[in-house]
């Protein structure tokens, strides 16, 4: 038995004793395991949320950490239980494409084309299929694998089972095709990719392609000249480098999202300023 | 002190903090207790959804876990604080029935006639009120016990302290009118006795009672024909042998209860196929 | 290494993953640190009752806990990152008000005059400014520092490290001008400073100052003659002393905020009875 991190992202909610079930089956496995939830709150299905909310959390874990993730709308399907051990951590979930995030870290931030929706995997990865019903609980579900499969597999994991007896190794693993921002028509282009409870608009525009000085980000007909240190620094709608490494739309002691009535998708537009005519 | 398991189930919410002081409360009796929270989001005072919940996720934590539960409107009258242990668990909790489907388990799925609500004791399990102040918090409220009564209760015992010291032996515990699903009119019947956060269905129909193939499934005057093998196996709306071991209706990437528009206590039918005219 | 409590109070929800975040960073520091969250259901940048909640919770942990509290409206602006030393418990904090229950406790219940908003010290308690990047995640945003200096800070404390490292000494720190209960025109008067998730109206008015009997309570025009025992005691609205040691309005199986339409602010009254004519 170790002391070693095992998180759960799922989108399960906190009301149905889901995810407590998940829990109570891995400290039956592993009493010493250290369960942190990374949230529960994901949209019912929302695949590209679980992927960007765990791309946002796991560098954070130490690299020995399990995170398991189970936004599962295949469930009892064909689509493949899966192990993936990387240098920054070990991911237990379906493979639905909810690690595309980690999977673009391991390609150094850009994705090779994923052609059928599979990617070949990074230096230092590798992917597992978790086909050995002995590391299953006794009976499976159709509709529970997150109990049944992933939880069990996470603790035999935390345990010391090598990952080779978990599943049979895989080579390809589901990605979502991520958009990366592009320069185009004068301005660097990107999207909102997550808004969250403070609504503020987290983009997929790293902070660290942002011109230095004197930008100009355009979102919805809004224009906003600069960017702020801090949330606080002027009054209304701000652009900040954000805490996720990426340019961020907020607006002070108020909501972004509902101030633009944006949604996930909405185009996002850089500019270098001084300010020039807006489109 | 003992790296044991408490487990939390109450309607506190998870905005308040109240959880938080009966986990402060515990933690400072013994400081090497994991605590893992089954939910905090039961509908205020809603004691037969939360003796669902409870019956839903026990059996998956370790025999030696102990189950506090507080959804509790009588705190403060003569309503007893309860400590229970059976084989598969101990129990502290308000004697309103909250432990029912516990009970039924320990009868092996059906119930003794409650007559005044209170049932008698299966084998193996015995019951505790728990009246000895020195476990207590110094100073008890009228309107909190799960921090005053329910959590001091469940540390000690997780010391080790023996639940003869804890309590005075009770003989009866109260316990919910649980329906049993019956055959009547040609056709298995049974109610919706949950709605979890994906709009599904759990009815009180045992997957084990399900007609091995050609069910038809009667809800709301809709008709559902076979059972699925997944929740993404058909369009719409579907039957399965679900994850707690009863008859589910769900809906492919949608809401079941949405969809029906159901409430706790809506009538669901199975009959033996193929179709035959519904009622 | 030790096995030292640390909490978290924050506005950051528990669907984003920001609170996560937290916990990776303390347990990648101090892998034996024992987290609890209070709440991250504070209203976003609900300073005061992110101070009210902190105060109901924290006593009933052990006096060597860190509880680290980020409702940080002004993070990265000049505000200060501060810990706050206590007999009776550490806190990692901005230096906005939120530690004010805590301060007041501190007095004995009396708060000094705030003046420009800061109060001096009570005796037993130090403050530091956690200026010392030596012990801050390595690259520090301007959004974030529940992640970036308040997490780090918290379980470098737990890890041994001694205040004084950690940052230079402060003398006041920030305090919300607390309304004190008085005596007034014949009756006690106070006002509801928290509705909790049963509508359960918490006041100002400490239970020890209430009249021993024949109490009338008045708010938004209601009268309540005499305080109740518990919750279920009587129909209807309802007086009690509270689980929080102050005077609560409650509905027994309802909820009093939907009742009375009342919102953090009312004003609430108590005279001594028997009745007299209400103003």
């Amino acid at each position: 038995m170790a002391r070693r991190i095992i998180t759960l992202l799922t989108d399960f909610g906190n009301a149905d004793g889901y995810a407590a079930v998940m829990k109570g089956v891995i400290l039956s496995l592993n009493p010493d395991a250290v369960i942190v939830d990374v949230t529960h709150e994901v949209r019912p299905q929302a695949i590209a949320q679980a992927a960007f909310l765990l791309g946002a959390a796991y560098l954070y874990f130490p690299p020995d950490a399990i995170h398991v993730v189970v936004v599962d709308p295949g469930v009892g399907t064909a689509r493949r239980p899966l192990l993936l051990t990387t240098p920054r951590g070990c991911f237990v979930a379906p493979d639905n494409g909810v690690l595309s995030y980690v999977l673009r870290d391991g390609f150094g931030g850009g994705l090779p084309d994923a052609g059928s929706g599979a990617v070949p995997l990074p230096e230092g990865f590798r992917a597992f299929v978790l086909d050995k019903p002995e590391y299953w609980l006794h009976a499976v579900s159709r509709t529970f694998h997150g109990r049944d499969v992933f939880a069990p597999a996470a603790a035999h994991l935390s345990n010391g089972v090598a990952p080779e007896s978990l599943g049979s190794e895989a080579r390809g693993v589901a990605c979502l095709p991520l958009v990366s921002p592009r320069w185009e028509r004068g301005a660097l282009r990107g999207e909102v990719v997550h808004v969250d409870r403070f609504g503020n608009l987290i983009t997929s525009i790293p902070s660290s392609m942002l011109p230095e000085r004197e930008a100009v980000v355009e979102v919805k007909g809004r224009r906003i000249e600069g960017l702020s240190a801090s949330y606080a620094e002027r009054e209304g709608l701000l652009a900040i480098a954000g805490s996720h490494g990426y340019l961020e739309i907020a607006f002070k002691n108020g909501s972004a999202a509902r101030e633009l009535r944006v949604e996930l998708g909405e185009a996002v537009a850089v500019r270098r300023g001084p300010a020039v005519p807006s489109l």
